[in-house]
């Protein structure tokens, strides 16, 4: 773990750079508008941690109404046990025994959620579930349209229910159903399409296990993109939105609906420019290890002028508009993270400003968990 | 940091997914072929340390000669000084007063170097050194064709060595011309080029220096891709190479050239299939939070037959072609990085084994030094 880039009650100019910062008046506003959204409609949230990371964040989102949070990955989920979250689902499938037996630990100190789509991890969760003496939820994740993990919707997800429920160990705790694909539609209307399209699958899986005699307690999934359609179908009754509360370049890319709600960029990497070797450009200090270019370069905030064209490992090279003014060797760029997830998990902490005074340095404790 | 994925003397069988692995055979055959080239050669070898980060990896490129590491970083230096490298080079300017304390706060410990190009910078620099009463060796940086920071050749560079002898604290000691933008070039004609370029610019500059009376003693640059035209040129008396020591899927897309030596893949990313929902894919458990894909998807290793198609946060998902066996629940697969610089980064542990044995768990100390 690295030294923070700053302490509480700095000035933000003082905060070292390239550090992640985060702007609390935006990002407290993205939580409420959210929460209130939610609670509103009658409907549970359960924000995705993976895209923060830090258990002060989870706390923030419990503060205001959040049943808990959802993770990816097992050692992710021990971070925020471990940070007193009492309510945790991984929004993934388990299936080795190492990491399903310290899945299982944890459901001793917290109430546990999994993912299952094969009838084969549900014994071994089961096992793990009975040797450690705890109960865990699982929820049998369906393919709503994504293509990516989860069995195919109707009969093959009552068979995987109708196993969960023959074991003492676990408790049948729904269905999950996110349609990632349709999170970076760009148009309206075509996530508005992929999620009724998602609805239906859900709807016909859902009254298929209850047809059986299984009751079906939570459908869930959504998120950032389109958590307004899943909220309005009436199938889903929680909604794991996770970026919500940072917003990044590739989401503010989404046309927004006429009637959507909008969140506002709350986080951000400062970064300082280094080098002004010629007039046209200037170099700053955060690159490839700064910043996942998975979709796309950051965006330079407050100045139109400045376009981030290019990174190596630890550069940056801005260039400039026309008649642009050049940064100053030390001036202070803001940057908004291409795709904020895998970009908070490159950094061990999060430097949470007000104004011009940094009020918390946080650590993103389940940065790197991977396992 | 998070809990390391192996114990030295586990079978690589139960080394927990996914892990940053390191094939020790492979690795040190990568390390002896180097050294033994450039000492062939007569020159210097200072390994770039930002690919690996690893101080047990410093050392062992130490103790086959190398006469110190390079940085990108003031914390990264820091990181190698704290684990007794004596000899470190950041490679990069750096301008912040804070950063300038502390590099030369570790000057009192090692022998430290850092790249100058301006003016305003040399005099920062010059303050730091005479405030912690050390004297760092500065080289001026020379843009010898990456178009990335540096002054242009000739002239501006011999101003700026002539500043750096005016400070007492300051040691000019050479240029720094590394033609980053020749390293993945894809054929070796195009490489040659580039350097020949490059050759020719850093010449000229380091007789305009000598001719003012004022002693070149190290010209330091070069890359995996090129170095072994930067050796035959005359002109570097040190190379910086840092990929040799891993090898990544980008740097195996160049062409060698016929006389070129070659090095192997040593390091992978070791992940695990967590859901086979359909028969023509299988999803592992390493995304865009177990590589950076700046530079493409990982390559499945030892398995033609299976192409990583695309990534979310924490799922890849694996194609098989035409009639490949599918991998069943848990079986593991090997996937060489796109780029290893970066991927590294996202790593607390590297687990370095030989055979099918974990011989070593080094901590990458230098993980997310980017201050």
């Amino acid at each position: 773990m690295q030294r923070a880039p700053a302490r509480p009650g700095d000035p933000v100019d003082a905060v070292e750079t390239p550090a992640l910062v985060l702007d609390l008046d935006v990002f407290e506003r993205n939580l409420d508008t959210l929460a209130h959204a939610v609670a509103a409609r009658g409907l549970r949230l359960r924000p995705h941690a993976k895209s923060h990371k830090t258990p002060a964040i989870a706390h923030a989102q419990l503060a205001r109404g959040a049943v808990g949070v959802c993770c990816q990955k097992v050692d992710e989920a021990a971070a925020f046990v471990e940070a007193g979250i009492a309510d945790v689902l991984v929004t993934n499938e388990v299936v080795a025994p190492s990491k399903l037996a310290r899945l299982a630990a944890l459901a001793r100190q917290a109430r546990i959620g999994v993912l299952v789509d094969d009838a084969h991890a549900i014994a071994s969760l089961a096992q793990a579930a009975a040797h450690a003496g705890v109960t865990i939820d699982a929820y049998v994740e369906v393919d709503v349209g994504a293509g990516r993990c989860g069995v195919p919707p109707g009969e093959p997800a009552l068979e995987l229910a109708t196993a969960i429920e023959a074991h003492d160990g676990l408790r049948f705790a729904g269905l999950h159903c996110y349609q990632g694909a349709a999170q970076h539609l760009r148009s309206p209307d075509e996530r508005r399409d992929a999620i009724a399209a998602a609805a239906e699958r859900t709807r016909r899986t859902r009254a298929i296990v209850e047809g059986a005699g299984i009751a079906v307690p939570i459908v869930t999934g959504a998120g950032t993109g389109t958590w307004e359609h899943e909220a309005a179908s009436g199938v889903w009754n929680e909604l794991q939105a996770g970026s919500y509360a940072f917003m990044d370049v590739d989401y503010a890319r989404n046309t927004p609906g006429a009637a959507e709600l909008r969140f506002g960029h709350s986080l951000f990497v400062l970064a300082a420019v280094m080098s002004v070797p010629v007039s046209d450009k200037a170099i700053c200090d955060a690159g490839l290890k700064a910043f996942s270019f998975d979709s796309g370069p950051p965006l330079v905030h407050g100045r139109g002028d400045l376009v981030y064209r290019k990174a190596s490992d630890e550069h940056g090279v801005l260039e400039l508009a026309a008649g642009a003014a050049r940064p100053a060797l030390g001036e202070r760029v803001w940057l908004v993270p291409g795709h904020c997830d895998p970009t908070v998990n490159l950094y061990d902490w999060v430097v949470a400003f007000r104004g011009d005074r940094v009020e918390h340095v946080w650590p993103v404790a389940a940065r790197g968990a991977v396992g």
